[in-house]
């Protein structure tokens, strides 16, 4: 069996945003030399989060106002977590969009639909955070 | 290690609907000869889930009302994404119940809790799509 | 390749509770033996969840009342599933926390960052539930 770690290293200078991953999952999928196995790619801030969808600019912003719906930032004071604090919101968005992925490995590459891509979700920016790459198989 | 990908097929005739496909998941195991390891579901499509929960008439039911309060599909035009689409809705509630499952193999059969089912949920079907199994193991 | 398969039970007392179970997680890691791997860790009941965040009491406070606020539990005839049963919102709010969560394995440990912390997320407790832990690797 072969494995490979590897860390992702993001600074987003917004509270929030997406960053588009895919070519570094894949190029980190290369680097292994595994040919069949699975990659767990997932955030290791618990206000972050990483997930598959599509590379659309009107589709983000529908997430970014969605998920301000579900989980509003405002007033920070609505949440018990927030005792010196103000990220709340950022932990419940993340459980919506989830911690973690986990792609099929075939044939060396990423074995992904037509449109999906990797994204790592920032909700709770303006620092350096990262994500975590682990590959097995052989 | 081993190793299997397979691939299933659907074509859900409304643009909602659950299917459950348990049963071709434990055919893949079987046909992968795995005893013990892993397996990996996933939807292909950035608008379909794979999730694991009740095969429950009333349940799905109960599902795709509160989706469709979380994620309204109308007004379309409420969403950014649907310039000459009107699914972005599916794209919303296709996170909430997830991309993907990973269950565990043991004895060469899956490791799942007595109520556990696993289902395709598609969220603008009315067209082919598909989904991924991905094996590994020994 | 090394695998070890092990379950945790719990009797959560009210009908939702949160357990950290971390240390449970790290010490089947140990017993496992594998360096380099990957551990799941799925809900075997779909009225429950396991989740990564972080183990602070107002956060889970706040995940709690946001949960009811999404999925509500009263009135319970609002759901088609509550024939006979009560708990079609616990079916709602796992979708929400998710079934399961993969973690890496590095040097024998388990490879989490900084406050990820793992949870058994009880929504319809009472009575006696269970996790699964399967771990793969070498």
């Amino acid at each position: 069996m072969k494995s490979l770690r590897k860390e992702l290293w993001f600074h987003v200078p917004s509270r929030r945003g997406f960053v588009n991953i895919t070519s570094q999952v894949e190029e980190a999928v290369k680097e292994s030399g595994v040919t069949e196995g699975l990659v767990l790619v997932n955030a290791m801030h618990i206000t972050a989060s990483v997930f598959i969808n599509d590379d659309e600019k009107g589709l983000h912003q529908d997430y970014d106002a969605w998920l301000e719906k579900l989980a509003p930032h405002e007033p920070v004071s609505q949440y018990r977590h927030n005792v010196g604090e103000d990220n709340a919101d950022a932990h419940m968005k993340r459980q919506i969009m989830g911690r973690e992925v986990v792609i099929a490995i075939t044939g060396g590459t990423l074995d992904l639909g037509p449109w999906e891509q990797v994204f790592y979700g920032e909700f709770d920016g303006r620092r350096k955070k990262r994500a975590l790459i682990k590959i097995i198989g052989e």
